[in-house]
């Protein structure tokens, strides 16, 4: 049964049955922000947990639950606090959340984690509750985390052609892939039916780049939110992606995990 | 578009129409917690996420992101911290986390919001968060949050008859009602795919019931993690058992913010 | 001598003595809350420090000194915000301050303690309190902490009339014996002098009863801030409740710490 | 009514006529703490508290309730952490304890505060607690909070003579003024009945003074707990060192509240 | 007076007279990390200190005391935890650290503040820092804070030749640019003397590069600490870098500030 | 190299060695507050560390990066909180960062550790962080933590005439010693630069000063920041002065440390 891979959705004897047979846990740390006026807020849990399960099929990996919520947005990653539908939450929310959570994994005796998330600001606060939790465990004998940070990168190992076929020679970086041609593809192709197809417009980054303004000042972002050409987007492209960034994280599992 | 009515599914332009037009605002804090062999350890997500959206549909609410985790099992009202598969915050955590939710939506504008929550457990701390929000964004004309302590008196509220006759003359009273009669049915109801049928078994409550022991004692909950009758469950219960909530929790949002 | 029982009257070596005897600890978390026209304010903290000082009696008990504070008052439970008089402390505070205290009882060598608050609103967070000094602690062999969370249950199961005969057959539950029976009785029975007896009046518990709603509404509570009908207490109907309160917990002693 | 001076024996209409005629609240943070083989561990709120109360009698006061616990006992001010018997907070527990309080005090219209510890660890956690309420207050019209960080002080203001009279000419300063003739005095003056006189016994204070060891070294505090010469404590001595510190707390009510 | 510039040195009157004036006000964040056998551990202090010195003769700023300490050392950006020299603080320190510095200076009327740390890890916490001051501190009339996150970036716009320049073709980005080229050269021009020329070595980056494993591995990072290629380093090409980065905040702050 | 006594200037190999051949770690907790119109705002860090380099010439030491930022200004103290120039942590942010620092101190091999602070504010907060740091690190052979709390003590106990001499027999005492003789003699022996001989003025101690008022008033502080008499002070009352004071420390490392 193939829902068996989601913890939501598994029995605690099931649960327990996975940990003793040392399967890889993997948990996202979802956020919940604007991604313009064609993809919904939901994005950010979306894909990572699509991607999450496509791992998990590849290497018999359990999903835990997902956290919905994580960090706050910035305006240069996700257009920052000016939008509503956007959701985010303190810094040392965040770390706490992750905190407790891998306190219990670790308790319960997973001994192979491997955390994803996909919203850039989260990345530091995750870690730092990792390192928390990792530090209050003390010594585990067998125990090993792999935290993917830039599973951008680890699709373009996998995939070497990738950046140039999908994103054209203008393409101005991955700090501006937001509700643009990576996520609206990976949606299209993943969760057709969230897509506002009618709705998809090009965008641009917001400014500057090298600096923040405090307080974040209104008008900075771009209006609709999209930081880039969302219009190149296309159902292709996202099999593509998603399979080039599964291709790239199972790789890690392998060689991290020995499987 | 039905799945317009869930926050994760929504464009934020659809987000901002839903605050301008003061629509309802549902948020469940969900919880992580082994529900016996025959239940998926998301029940105490499944279930309240299901009630909101069968109450977002009457009061043409929006249901926001699930937050999945919640406070930790305690012995007496799901089995506690020796099952795996329960995966449960520190109270501080859950306080925070529901803190910095609901001052976002205070933020942003909405005005009238439903918080509801199934894990006993989770009551006070959330009831704690959603306090410290409202604190920290001192008087704000026309908000009113509305916390569901009780969804089960609601029903018998809408449906005085519920418990009489479902429940039979030895019905030991809600608080033992984990992974039984009505969580069974409900699941059964709302989410028959979930529920392995065949594993269903009846279980007995922990003991003692008027005081905590601590450190818990292995062996106290039932072997099981079904506190009573499970096998007596049946769908037509459960959908009897979710209207009737659902009823008594639109009769509350319809008396509190006269609609 | 008989004030050898109370922590804060004992010097130093003979705590020492204690600890060295395995005496039992009764630690009361206390209150200060709204208790009507009739009652002072100090009722959660006097009620339970004279059932911790008839149990001391009882199984050669030391009662540690009453924080005399705690968690604040709720509508529900206690009146809530609106009344002057309560003083309560934020969730967290509870917290630390009842595992700060807890963690230097086990580790001055404390190996049998009770728990026992009066105030519903400080259940859950007392309870939190001591797991996170107990975590703290790690394994400590023959350490048992016994937290009352229910002495009513425990006097019930003493004195099975009880209910019956001193609360009548409209006896709306305990959630609403604030100020009422009870309470008016037990400080009647045992802090004569501190009763206005001129003062007690009937009383009706605050609506609604299974949400909260909030900011909590003014006019909510009953004007006097007596739940029920105090005036039906006596000085007998309260020796009765704290013989059977004392007997139930003895009998809970005796039954965890095998004396 | 005598007994109407303390918050915790009256009535809440009797504190809501109290705030209204605007009268000064005293505030004792109290604390567990080993006093020698003589005096009870609680003689850090049973002094304060019985100055407190001889204040609130001349300048018709109201006294808050003891919060008993305080800050951790150090070597050098009360023997430190090795003593049994003593039972102190962590930094941060004190100061959200007093923030918490008096915020609630501010809230519910005390305008006149004055508040007294008498255990010198203390002094600083509470006055940063006091802080942090003050600043979350923000601008609070009439508003005074004093504090008394050394009552010894005003008590050799009040009675110039006190200090030679009293301590004689080979004191070593009020910071060994433990357990000692001070304290021996005022309990033996205040709570004659708390004090085992027959065994009263001289010390000699911990070592070094400059500087403090950590961890606390085991023995650098004296054995009996007691810092100086308890056998010169008497009954008079006690009455006239409470008369003094009494007079100029009075004092310094009445300047800095002008009554 | 040149020195007059360091709020260290100045006096309050000095401090005083600045605000008033409404000067700019750089703000380090500094980090003490090994950099490798040849460069001190204070080079993330003394580096951007130097930085913000030549900034604040160019604006006619005031320098804010450097922090010196800062988040812990990550193994990609630094070397991690397995280096003795480095020494870090917990995120959530760091949050509180700079929250309460930027409080006091918003506080004290300070209106334009530029923000710049050196050491890569430090850059979400101090934001977040920064925002939870500015969130407390509410809406203040001409208050900008401008947080520099990528010197870099502003020193290649500054100067566009610089990064093909100095770091030659096979240059693998400013990730890995640790105790290499750019820190050696930077300290080279800055700090001759605190430079171990004799001791100058190269390095390899850490791997792997898009995901990190904990408990972070021994023997990841290079065993020198240097992550590049540190010989390549000279004085000039430290003078040309200092001044591309101070052209660049300088042309930021005149843009943002209107100076 | 004299500049290897500075860990900000040494390299991480040289701090290994260091730890490997046991040598004394110094730090100082330093501090930013107003010392009148002649004194820079940095004394608290200046003189502390002044007096750490000298001690650790004499015991072959090694010192810790100063932190700068201390505990907030108070009024009798240091003037409080209406001067601009001074700047303050909360009380639980020194906490945490003395914590964080002495933890990394004691994970990377430092056993013999003397810890110093000038600003009188500091101390209780610097000690709760050290107690945090030790009870988390457990037991720790060969450990020891020396925390100076009383410079001027360690310094007449190296040169009995000191206080006559230098002070004369209209001393106030210590604790009125702000921006005054011992300071500006201090900062004249060790920075002249940085004093404004011009500038130097005499004042008065705060009033009241056996109690504080809070909100701390205005005008309750001297308008200068002096306390005493500036004007009596000289670089030779300032360099016998330091030589007392590193005599003292010097004095008790040798003691506890036994070298």
């Amino acid at each position: 049964m193939e829902t068996a891979r989601l913890w939501m959705d598994m029995t605690w004897p099931e649960i327990q049955q996975a940990i003793r047979a040392n399967r890889v846990l993997l948990f996202v740390v979802g956020t919940i922000e604007q991604h313009g006026p064609h993809l919904p807020t939901g994005v950010d849990a979306y894909l990572p947990m699509a991607i999450a399960e496509r791992v998990a099929q590849r290497v018999d990996g359990v999903v835990a639950p997902c956290t919905n919520y994580g960090y706050k947005s910035l305006l240069r990653a996700g257009g920052g606090p000016h939008f509503v539908g956007s959701v985010g939450l303190r810094g040392q929310t965040v770390v706490a959340l992750v905190s407790d959570i891998l306190s219990q994994f670790i308790h319960q005796g997973w001994r192979r984690i491997l955390v994803l998330d996909w919203h850039l600001e989260n990345v530091p606060f995750v870690l730092e509750g990792l390192d928390e939790a990792l530090r209050a465990a003390g010594e585990i004998p067998g125990l090993k985390v792999v935290k993917i940070d830039n599973p951008n990168g680890l699709g373009v190992a996998a995939d070497p052609g990738l950046q140039e076929d999908l994103f054209g020679a203008d393409f101005p970086g991955w700090a501006v892939e937001h509700a643009a041609i990576w996520e609206t593809s990976g949606m299209l192709a993943a969760f057709p039916d969230k897509v506002r197809e009618d709705r998809i417009v090009d965008g641009r980054p917001p400014q500057p780049f090298d600096y923040d303004v405090l307080p974040t000042p209104r008008g900075a972002a771009p209006e609709s939110g999209v930081f880039w050409k969302a219009t190149r987007a296309s159902r292709a492209k996202g099999e593509r992606l998603l399979n080039a960034v599964t291709d790239g994280i199972v790789a890690a599992v392998q060689k991290e995990f020995g499987i």
